[in-house]
């Protein structure tokens, strides 16, 4: 058996996030891995979900960007002890719908939060722990944000201004050349070829045994 | 009409601090104060009662120290935004029922969370903000937690062992000596004498025409 691994995929709103994840899901399946896990951020345990809500439900009492930050930090701690790493010690895959990086990209880039308070929390409640690959799909937020709204209807932070998701995605782009394990994926592209380039990746990054 | 000051009881449980509220807001009508805006923490607004619930309810799933604490500073940012800041700006007068010196007395005392991290995160998210006025009530874990078990179920804190409120209630102390801004009352003595107590302390540090 390999050893499980932490993959995760990353981007804006309508990047084809969901389909990655089931993209990888069949990919790991197809070379013979079964024990998977699959989770989101932020939530993922019943603890982590009732934060989500607090950070994407519609509140009449503003939420401030410190609070969601902090909201951000205490669900993925929740994810990561309680579930991640059990997953991991036990042999498991895990798939990650988001984590760290969109703290980083959103809470750092879009609301302008200082990278350094950022990565001193991360730090302090995360310590060295890191997905092993992670696959962030790239996408013009206009074109994300028009195929989101597709879906229904927007939730708090869906509901930001385009600036925001642009900044965000700029820090991204900028996190992602900075960092040898995380892969950009043209995900404006037709589903076929999204699909291509996260097979590519898994196979020159994951030395499975076919 | 005064300018609106920021008073805070802390202590452990049972230390007698719903007492202690009711008596300075007495104490402050009794000098023609009417404008009196009493808050408590974690909570104080709707999203930071929310945050109250994940901290003190008893959950199957354990809360980690780091969660706790991401949670506590949540709320706080929440309570001091939206409600404390402006009710002073209004010339209020706020009696908040706990504040920072808890999270640096449990999450830092009683869990071991190290102070220099507390406070880079308090500095990250409420800056210079502080009470203008502390009165912490000191007492013996064993007879508070005896007077919380009378007034019915513990909570999810309220549960921990005696040990860890020893350590809490010693950084209380320690910290209240190094700073002039927190008062210490003797809370184990009758309410009459903790009263008369409480009563020194305010008519000494808050200068209001009889």
């Amino acid at each position: 058996m390999s050893q499980g691994k932490f993959i995760v995929i990353e981007g804006l709103e309508g990047a084809g996030k969901s389909s990655a994840v089931a993209y990888v899901e069949a990919w790991l399946r197809g070379h013979g891995i079964t024990c998977i896990d699959k989770t989101r951020e932020p939530g993922g345990t019943p603890l982590a979900e009732r934060m989500r809500a607090l950070v994407k439900e519609v509140h009449e009492e503003p939420l401030t960007m410190q609070a969601e930050l902090l909201l951000m930090y205490a669900a993925r701690v929740q994810l990561v002890e309680n579930r991640i790493k059990p997953a991991l010690a036990a042999g498991h895959w895990v798939i990650g719908d988001r984590h760290d990086l969109s703290s980083l990209a959103y809470q750092g880039g879009g609301r302008g939060i200082p990278a350094a308070l950022i990565s001193q929390i991360k730090q302090a409640v995360l310590g060295d722990f890191a997905p092993d690959l992670t696959l962030y799909l790239d996408i013009d937020p206009a074109i994300g944000l028009a195929r989101a709204r597709q879906r229904g209807e927007l939730d708090r932070i869906e509901l930001e201004q385009l600036s925001f998701f642009e900044r965000t995605r700029a820090r991204y782009q900028q996190l992602a050349a900075a960092d040898p394990r995380i892969f950009t994926v043209q995900a404006h592209l037709e589903p076929a070829r999204v699909c291509a380039q996260v097979q590519q990746i898994l196979e020159q990054q994951l030395c499975i045994p076919g």
